[in-house]
């Protein structure tokens, strides 16, 4: 019933933690990295939240189809691209390429495979977004020559499955 | 922006981690006492997941004003009690007087003075229907002299802020 023996609750935290892993990590590598941050699915504003703490004073462009997150959390209206992510995020792509420091991208619906699609079709545009040493963190694998994977182990979060959640730098 | 100092993201997830730390001690601690399990707030089932896993074998009887949970999590309909708190559980507390091994009652909301006004309307009613020895754990402080509290501290949570959940014992 349950994948890896694991229940939904553990699954569940895994991936929180791996999200606020994955972030500190890419805030902490990126500190002398000029360039916005890239918050891509904003959902109720839990990691909006916490990128807004970990990146203070860098601008971070929001994509979503409706902005319905927690009161507290609501992004600057210009700081918003609102929309389907196959028009919002190319767009956006080429007015910031080479100019994001990080992408967090939680894209995954309950629907795996149009999950893993979407993801494979987001990686290039996210590559071509990132500046060279940025750092890609989300929920779906990207695979692409330009991204070197950090492995959670690597980034003090050793005790969660390799899957949980996705760490990329940009080589460069 | 942040109470205490931490994000959105970081306060989810000291509340999930201490979900799985006040079920899992819960469980260690009744687990030669007899009795069924309730689940007070459905959601999405991720606890109901957890709680099926680590109360295998026992009944768990679910209240929530609706099943809206995620399809692998849906409840055996004779174990649910749909309708609002205030009419289901002190209807199954009578029922279930002295019979219940733990309780498990996430039932805030974004309003915070309501969710604890909930909490102390619930509590004599769990004291009521907890076997003596029984565990509840929930989102609310819940004080009533029979029950004991345990800190998170104590159950392998000494990372957690104190009131990231909650978690007594029935005296008796």
């Amino acid at each position: 019933m349950n994948k890896g023996g694991k229940t939904r609750l553990e699954r569940f935290i895994a991936r929180v933690v791996g999200q606020r892993c994955g972030i500190d990590a890419a805030a902490a590598a990126t500190g002398a990295l000029a360039g916005v941050v890239w918050e891509v699915g904003l959902g109720n504003g839990r990691t909006y939240d916490h990128l807004r703490d970990r990146f203070a004073g860098r601008d971070i462009i929001v994509f979503d189809r409706q902005v319905a997150s927690h009161p507290d959390c609501i992004p600057p209206q210009d700081m918003v691209r609102l929309g389907d992510f196959h028009d919002t995020v190319p767009a956006e792509a080429t007015r910031s390429a080479g100019a994001v420091a990080m992408v967090h991208a939680d894209v995954g619906s309950g629907d795996i495979a149009a999950s893993r699609a979407l993801g494979r079709w987001l990686t290039p545009l996210f590559v071509q977004a990132l500046a060279p040493g940025g750092y890609l963190v989300g929920d779906q694998p990207m695979e692409d020559a330009a991204l070197e994977p950090i492995a959670l182990a690597d980034i003090g979060a050793a005790d969660l499955a390799p899957d949980a959640y996705f760490v990329y730098r940009k080589r460069g």
